[in-house]
């Protein structure tokens, strides 16, 4: 039997948390005088008294999670914050059905970006303000928990990024708490910097603030419809272009820059493989658009960044109909959706480390037919990748494919046509954000959706966003049994 | 250094073979009254030259390969048989370029089917003899391969067919050569009974050759533009389905069931895999057809069994524009392009067995993660899969959509329209035929492409056909250096 009482405990800590939150946009709208501050009082009252319900009733002695009870909360806390996080959607003056409300909540939440509302440049500043807060939140929880929880959950590889001590030199943080405290105020203070950033560049302080926090999160959602084309500004453009690369990276590795190694940064092998793959990918997309398509250089350039930074970061931020630029624009868009950024970053996707681990293990496998006596071994970050790891990030890729495929196929039987069908359900594993096409395309959202297909995209993105099998393992027989 | 020499010794003798197997359709034209005749002849000339001179001047003492020097033969076999193959089709009155010669002799030896001639209803007999005569031979060559030559070479998993004297109970065909030759009189045999079947059925003989060939060989090409669709006849269309399955299936089986073991056949958890798979996607698809697209329940069940099986197997005929059967039809024969048929067929693909071996590694490690300690081993029919195996065979599934990732995009980058590359380089790689979407879909064909994509599309047919590894080891340093 499974003991529910710590589990609850903290869902009711994150719920309490989560109401207290809502009062920041509750305050955005009493400020300008909208009537919708009532919404967020009223939605903070319910989640506070089912989180402190919650906290109260399941007072425990224990202090540490099991691996299966730490499972359960995972998948549960992400679920039940997204409903009650849905609850402003559904009061407030866009009356947003359940299934939209829901859909917008778990998009934030798990930093996706796609969107079910129209007309957000008329939308009220505490809507706005609380899609961007919860991209925010949503981002600050990934990357503690892959600090934090999935290393011990041993999902998808991500036990290669269990703390040593060694990692961190000082010693002076040995205790994952403290390191999820230190990478939080680095959040908090990267997210100030950009909200800074962006007003000297010319935003107004409300959407420096919104979009500084979906920036850092690489989570995408905008206060216009345009996105950040919107703004139509250079400098906004390449501010944002650096905030989502920042946000992409391994916050652990800015902890050790800050404690005096900046070169651990950059020897990291997986910030390597990513920023070589982003300029190689930038170089190819900007001579298309040059080359191709008859526009400036440095335009080319600036466009061909900023959306290709987006797209394979799973931002979800667009500033062009990047899916209009021609033949070779469109498959390229297609498939960098799946990459991702680091692990311990706010992106979600394949992630790069998978990629160099499945490249290790492929290459070891020519060596060895080359020469079937020798001995290879893959390496990983100048060190031996472990059998296990080489087989649960194999395993993550077939698993991940086989979604992804189911997805499609059942959006196709939903109706929807082909591109939107496949990029769709690309872009909610991946949490991106746009797809491609007139439908779900940079140009588009999502509100046409039926709404199974909305639900069925919800759950693509929390599958995506909790790496598979953490939400999978649960529908097993053998973790009820054990 | 590798000594060549018995390689030109072997690639003579197979250039021989196709000289003389050229006089077929030089004998059909003769008989017909039809000059193409002379192409054949001609063309039959200069390759038993070649081939004749090769082998001649290769004699060697040893007579057994290397790993390396199979791997080599593998892959200059297959490049070189393809491009005297093409000879008839450059010097014939059809007047084909090098590059679209090229690639329909590609299309013919890897069982592709992909075509660029138009008009196959007004073609001279013997070249529509010629591009069956092709696929038929890249058949029982494929079998062949994987019974012999594979395993040796430890490609994406293969080593797991290496023959065991136990699993041909009889012992009384202990060695490779003598399954090989067994396994081809069962091809002869199989081949001449449906060109049995599809005479009675009402095909022209000529016609009944030509298709039965290109059944059992699963490869796709017909003498009419409208593919099978042009007989119209359910009668054809059912033993052309039931054919194209039994091309399907493991060939070494067949053997067994002769030798009096029937029940290895269906006990084979592969064949069980493959069978139950077919069978879901053949009802689900007529139930889309019957209750989405109104068509009646026997008709629909007729065309989505043999559309579905002419694409999952990679075969590639056609009766109906399937990519025209709405939204849900086209993701599903997107997908099902890439899984192929059972191991030792003439099928292409990832294959059945790899998507076992995957899926119980996947097992495996959910097990892993709802128990943490327990001892979990995959097992593949009944068998524990060895380690080697499961790292080939994920390898494997990461190499082919790399690559087909890359085909894809090339195609992009080469002015192709989104569902084209994505379904031409699906298409190639698992070396179906048909793609989706207007140009290159069931109702169109290959030869408006430029060329370069043709190219491109030819390569993807030998990768995919050779399991990737064989040829791109050649590519590797660690392979010429050893």
């Amino acid at each position: 039997m499974i003991d529910f009482r710590p589990i609850f405990l903290i869902l009711g800590i994150l719920l309490t948390t989560l109401a207290v939150m809502m009062l920041v946009p509750a305050i955005a709208d009493l400020v300008v005088g909208n009537p919708d501050w009532q919404v967020f009082a009223v939605s903070s009252g319910v989640t506070l008294f089912i989180g402190v319900s919650l906290s109260l009733t399941s007072r425990t002695g224990g202090a540490s999670l099991s691996v299966r009870q730490a499972f359960i909360l995972t998948t549960m806390s992400w679920v039940v914050l997204t409903a009650f996080a849905a609850l402003p959607f559904v009061f407030s003056q866009l009356d947003l059905s359940i299934t939209d409300a829901f859909f917008e909540a778990m998009s934030g939440i798990t930093t996706t970006g796609s969107t079910v509302i129209v007309n957000l440049d008329l939308a009220p500043p505490g809507l706005l303000l609380w899609r961007s807060l919860l991209q925010w939140l949503g981002g600050i929880g990934i990357i503690v928990m892959a600090l934090a929880v999935m290393p011990m959950l041993r999902v998808g590889g991500m036990q290669m990024f269990r703390m040593e001590s060694s990692d961190l030199s000082e010693k002076a943080l040995p205790r994952a708490a403290q390191v999820a405290a230190a990478i939080s105020v680095i959040y908090v203070c990267l997210t100030g910097i950009w909200v800074v950033l962006l007003w000297f560049a010319g935003m107004s302080g409300f959407d420096a603030v919104a979009h500084a926090m979906t920036t850092i999160a690489t989570g995408g959602f905008s206060t216009y419809d345009a996105s950040i084309g919107h703004f139509d500004s250079v400098a906004i453009d390449i501010i944002i272009t650096i905030g989502m690369v920042i946000g992409s990276l391994p916050f652990l590795l800015y902890l050790m820059v800050l404690q005096g190694h900046p070169s651990n940064l950059l020897r990291d092998s997986q910030v390597q493989w990513f920023l070589i793959l982003l300029v190689a990918v930038i170089v190819v997309v900007a001579g298309w658009l040059w080359l191709g398509n008859g526009k400036a250089p440095l335009e080319a350039l600036r466009f061909a960044a900023f959306n290709v930074v987006s797209i394979l970061t799973g931002t979800g931020y667009v500033t062009a109909g990047f899916d209009k630029w021609g033949s070779f624009a469109i498959p390229v868009f297609f498939f960098i959706m799946f990459i991702g950024g680091c692990a311990g970053s706010t992106t979600c996707g394949i992630k790069i480390f998978r990629f160099q681990v499945l490249y290790a293990a492929a290459r070891t496998q020519f060596h060895n037919l080359a020469q079937p006596h020798g001995v290879f071994i893959p390496y990983y970050n100048r060190r031996p990748i472990p059998e296990e790891v080489i087989g649960s990030v194999m395993s993550f890729f077939f698993v991940f494919f086989a979604t992804y495929t189911g997805l499609a196929i059942t959006l196709g039987f939903l109706g929807l046509d082909f591109i939107t069908s496949i990029s769709a359900a690309a872009s909610a594993i991946s949490n991106v954000g746009p797809g491609l096409g007139p439908v779900v395309g940079p140009e588009g959202n999502y509100s046409s959706l039926p709404a199974t297909a909305k639900w069925v995209l919800s759950i693509g993105m929390l599958l995506g966003r909790l790496e598979l099998f953490t939400v999978m393992v649960l529908f097993t027989r053998s973790f009820w049994r054990a």
